[in-house]
C-alpha cells in the first residue's frame, strides 16, 4: 500500500537533516578526490555515466538517501505510475509518456484501449507519413517534395521538440539523416509567425500545427496567420498542414489537414517530446528511424529509474541530491550547463519541465506544504557562460548546484588543431576545470582573487551527442524531476498556476476589466 | 568627498529595513491600484515608461530609498564615473562606455586622447568601411558583394551584439533597413563553428573578429576554424576578415584583416555593445544611421541617469527597488520576460550584465560584504514562458520579482484577427493580466487553484521596438546594474571569478593535472 506522506514527516527525512554535512573542499581535494570522482559514478543508458563526485554527499548521507527513498516508497510511485495508476490526481488523470518508449510494467488498458499498442500505432503511422513525404509520395500541388518543417505549438509543443531538433540538427547534417529542415513558431506575438515565416520557402514548407486541446489560443491563431500566408501565396493550407491532437478534438476530423495524428489526456504537455508532439516534426527532420533510436535511449534511462538501488538509478539519485540540496542546504536554484553548443535549448526545455511540475506550493491533496519545492532551474551551453554568468557562480553570495554535461566528441568531427589542442579537448578541459574549481575553489591572499569553493556539481558524460544519447538525457531529467515530486509530494502533472493569467487575459481582451488591470491595458492600447 | 561603504554601515539603509512593508495585494486591489499604476511611471528615454506600480513599494518607502541614494553618494559616483574616475579599482580602469554614446560631463583625457574624440573616431571609421562593403566598393576577390556578417567573439562580445541583432533582424526587414544578415560563433565547441558555417556562403561572408586582448582563446581558436575553412574554399581570409580588438593587442596592425576598429581597457566586455564590439556588426547588418539611433537612444537613458531625483531617474529606482527586494525582503532571483519575440536573447545579455558585474562577495576594497549581492538573473519571452516556467512564478515555494517589457505595436505590421482581438492585442493583453495576476493573486477553496499574490512586477511599456528603444533598454539596464553594484560597494567593472577556471583548464591541456582533476580529465578523454 502506498503511503503519500509529506516530505517533513517521515523519520529518514529527520534523520537526513541531521547527518554530518561534506566539506566539500576537502572531500574534493587530493587522492580522496581522485577516489571520490572514480566510485561516484552510476551509468545512465546509451553509454553514458551520471557522475556525482562534486555533489555534496558521502556514503553516510548516500545511505541516509537510500532510507529516505524506501520510506518516501519513490519506486513503488513510479511502479503504480507506469502501471497506470490515476498519478495526476488534480485532473484525474494516469501518467503514461514512459509507454511511448517501452513497457515498464504491466499492460495499461484505458478506455478499453492497451495504451502502449495506441502509442506504437500512432508511432507507426507517422513513420509511414515521414517515409511518403520523403520519398516525394505526398508532396505539395505542384507535385515539388517538401523540404522544411514547421511545428507550430508552445510550451510543452514548442521547447522540448525544438531543444532535441537542435541537438541533433548538426548530427543530421553529417551523418546524412536531414531529410528536412526544421522551423518553429510559438509566440503568439505576429513577429514570431512572420519572422519565421519571412525565412521560409512557403510552397515547399510542411506545418505541424501541435495541441492536445485543439484550443490553445496561441497556437490556433499562429494556425490563422500561417494559413494567411499560405493563401496569399497562392497555396492550399489544407495540403500543407499536418495536426497532432487528440481523438476528441476539433482538430482531429478536420479537412484542414492532410492528415492528423494522436495522442491522449494522459501525456502533459512538458512529457511529450517522446509522443506524437515530438515525433511527427523529429520524424520528418531525420526520419523514423532516427526518432526510434531517440526514443531507445529514453527507454534504456526508463529501464534505470525502476531500480530500488540508488546506486543503480541515476534519475532517482539525481533526484535526491537534489533534494538535499534543496531543502538541508537551503540551495534556491540549479544551473544546467552542457558543453556542446547543440544542447543550446535544452535548459530552456529543462527549465518548463521541472519548474512547471514542481514550483508549488500545495501537496498532491491541496495542502500547504512547509518546505521549499522546486528551485528554479536556468542555464546556457559552456564554454558559453563561463564568459557570462559564472562570476556570480563562483564568487556571488548564494551557492547554486550545476548539473553539467559534457561529450568527449563533436559532432560534426570538423576541429582545428591551436596551441596543442583540438576545440573538442578545449571545450572538455574546461568542463574538468570548472568542476574542480567550483568544488575546491583556491586560496588568496587578496580577497577578490579568492575562491571559497564548496560550490557542488555532477556531469553527464557521453560519448558523443547521438539519438539515443540526448533520448537518455531527457529521459533522465523527466525521471529526476518524477522522483522530486514524490519526494516533495507534489503532483508535478498539473499547472494550476497558468490558468489566473489566461482568465485575466480574456477579460482584457473582451474590455471587462477595472482597476489596476484597466489602467495596464490603457497603457498597452488594448 | 565620495565615501565608499558597505550598504548596512549607512543609517539610511538601517531606516529602510525598518520602514513599514508594503502589502501588494491590496495596494493592488481596487481604486488603489489603479492609482498607484497611474503615478508609478517614469520615463525611462526613447518614448518608453518604467512602471513600477506592481513593486512593492509605497511613498514611504520610495522617501527611503531616495535617502539611502543620497546618503549612499549614488548620482555623485556616476558623476565621477562619467567625468573619468578610475572606477574599476581593481583593474586600475577607468569606466567609459557611456561616452560612447554621448558626453555626460567633462572632457575625459586618457593617455593623452580626449575619450569621446576617440569612439566618435572609431565609429566614423566603422560607418565609412560599411558603407563602401554596402556600396559594393569593398568586396571579395571575385568582385562580389557581401551578404552576410558574422561576428567571432564571446561573452560580451556575442551576448550583447546577438541580443540587439536579433531585437532589430525584423524590424530592420520591412524597413529597408537589413544590408547583410548577420551570424555568430562564440562557443569553443567545434560544431559551433562547423553549424555555423555550414549555413553560409562563405564566398559572400565578412567575418568580424572581437577580441580586447587580441588573447581570448575561444576567439582566437574559432578563427582558425574559420580561416581553415575559407582556404579549404578556395578564399582568402585577409580578404574576409576585419578586427575590432584594442590599439596594443597582436590583431591591431596585422596584414590578417582587411582592417581593425579600436576599442579601449576602459570599456569593459559585457558593457561593450556601444563600442565597435556592437558596432562594427550593427553598422554593417542594419547600416550606420540605424547604429546610430540605437547609441541615441542610449544616450537619451543615460542623460536620466543623472538625475538626482529618484522619481526622475528609473534605472536608479529600479536598481534600488531590486536592492530592497534583495536585501530587505530577501528574494533570491529575478526573472527578466520581455514580451517580445525579438528579444529572445536580451535576457541572456542581461544575464552576462548583472551577474558577471554584480555576482560578488567582496566589496570594492577586497572585504567579506554580510549581504547578499546580485541576484540570478533568467528568463523567456511571453507568452512562451506563461506556457513553461510561471507555474513556479505563481505559485512556487519562492517569489521572484520580475521584469516586463512590452510594446503596443509589433515590429513587422502583420497580424491576424482571431476571436475579436489581433495577435498583437493577445499579447499586449497577456501581459497585462500577468501583472496583475502575479500582484493580486485569486482566494479559491481549492489551495491547488489558489494564487496568494504579492508577486511584484515592474514593466517597461514602449511604443514600438525601435533601434531607439532597444538603446534606451540597454542602457536602462546598464545603469540599473552599475547603481546596484554601487549600493552594495562592489566593484562592478572586474570579474576575477573566471579566472580560476582558465588556469585550470590550460594545466588539463598540459596534462599538469592530479587528483580529481585528473580523474575528470581521464574520463573525458582528454
Amino acid at each position: 500500500m502506498i503511503a503519500w506522506n509529506n516530505m517533513d514527516t517521515l523519520s529518514s527525512f529527520k534523520a537526513l537533516q541531521e547527518t554530518e554535512r561534506v566539506d566539500l573542499v576537502s572531500a574534493m581535494s587530493g587522492d580522496s578526490g581522485a577516489r571520490r570522482v572514480k566510485s561516484y559514478t552510476v551509468p545512465m543508458g546509451a553509454g553514458m555515466d551520471f557522475n556525482f563526485g562534486a555533489r555534496p554527499v558521502d556514503d553516510k548521507i548516500l545511505a541516509a538517501l537510500q532510507n529516505f527513498a524506501e520510506e518516501a516508497q519513490l519506486s513503488e510511485k513510479f511502479e503504480a505510475l507506469y502501471n497506470g495508476a490515476v498519478i495526476n490526481t488534480g485532473e484525474k488523470r494516469r501518467v503514461l509518456h514512459h509507454l511511448c518508449r517501452g513497457q515498464l510494467g504491466e499492460a495499461v488498458v484505458a478506455d478499453g484501449v492497451d495504451k502502449r499498442a495506441f502509442y506504437l500505432g500512432e508511432q507507426k503511422k507517422i513513420a509511414d507519413f515521414a517515409d511518403k513525404v520523403h520519398a516525394g509520395e505526398i508532396t505539395n500541388a505542384a507535385g515539388e517534395t517538401f523540404t522544411t518543417v514547421c511545428q507550430i505549438g508552445i510550451g510543452g509543443s514548442d521547447l522540448g521538440p525544438r531543444a532535441i531538433y537542435l541537438a541533433l540538427e548538426n548530427w543530421a547534417k553529417v551523418t546524412g539523416n536531414l531529410k528536412m529542415k526544421a522551423a518553429f513558431i510559438s509566440n503568439v506575438d505576429p513577429d514570431d509567425a512572420a519572422g519565421v515565416l519571412s525565412n521560409l520557402d512557403l510552397a515547399r514548407s510542411l506545418f505541424v500545427l501541435v495541441s492536445k486541446s485543439g484550443t490553445t489560443l496561441e497556437t490556433l491563431t499562429n494556425e490563422s496567420f500561417v494559413k494567411d500566408a499560405l493563401r496569399k501565396a497562392g497555396l492550399d493550407p489544407a495540403r500543407h498542414m499536418i495536426a497532432v491532437t487528440s481523438e476528441t478534438s476539433p482538430l482531429a476530423k478536420s479537412a484542414d489537414y492532410l492528415t492528423a495524428f494522436f495522442m491522449d489526456d494522459y501525456i502533459g504537455g512538458r512529457y511529450s517530446v517522446s509522443s506524437g508532439v515530438g515525433g511527427a516534426v523529429l520524424s520528418l527532420a531525420f526520419g523514423p528511424e532516427v526518432f526510434a533510436q531517440f526514443l531507445d535511449g529514453a527507454a534504456e534511462a526508463d529501464k534505470l529509474a525502476t531500480n530500488n538501488n540508488l546506486m543503480e538509478n541515476p534519475a532517482m539519485l539525481d533526484a535526491l541530491i537534489g533534494v538535499y540540496e534543496r531543502n538541508v542546504l537551503g540551495y534556491p536554484c540549479t544551473a544546467v550547463l552542457p558543453y556542446s553548443q547543440a544542447l543550446s535549448r535544452f535548459p530552456a526545455h529543462l527549465q518548463q519541465l521541472d519548474m512547471e511540475s514542481n514550483g508549488k506550493s500545495v501537496n498532491r491533496f491541496g495542502h500547504p506544504v512547509s518546505y521549499a519545492t522546486g528551485p528554479v532551474i536556468f542555464g546556457e551551453p559552456g564554454t558559453n557562460g563561463q564568459h557570462s554568468f559564472y562570476q556570480l557562480l563562483h564568487q556571488g553570495t548564494d551557492i547554486i548546484p550545476l548539473q553539467f554535461v559534457g561529450f568527449r566528441s563533436s559532432q560534426m568531427g570538423v576541429d582545428v588543431q591551436i596551441q596543442g589542442s583540438t576545440s573538442q579537448q578545449k571545450l572538455c578541459a574546461n568542463v574538468a576545470a570548472q568542476i574542480v574549481a567550483f568544488a575546491c575553489g583556491k586560496d588568496d591572499e587578496n580577497l577578490n582573487k579568492k575562491f571559497n569553493g564548496g560550490r557542488p556539481s555532477s556531469i553527464i558524460i557521453g560519448q558523443k551527442l547521438t539519438p539515443a544519447a540526448v533520448g537518455a538525457l531527457l529521459a533522465h531529467f523527466e525521471n529526476k524531476v518524477m522522483f522530486q515530486g514524490f519526494a516533495w509530494n507534489l503532483n508535478s502533472f498539473d499547472q494550476e498556476g497558468v490558468q489566473l493569467g489566461k482568465v485575466l487575459a480574456k477579460k482584457v481582451l473582451a474590455h471587462e476589466t477595472d482597476g489596476a488591470l484597466k489602467v495596464y491595458s490603457d497603457l498597452l492600447n488594448i
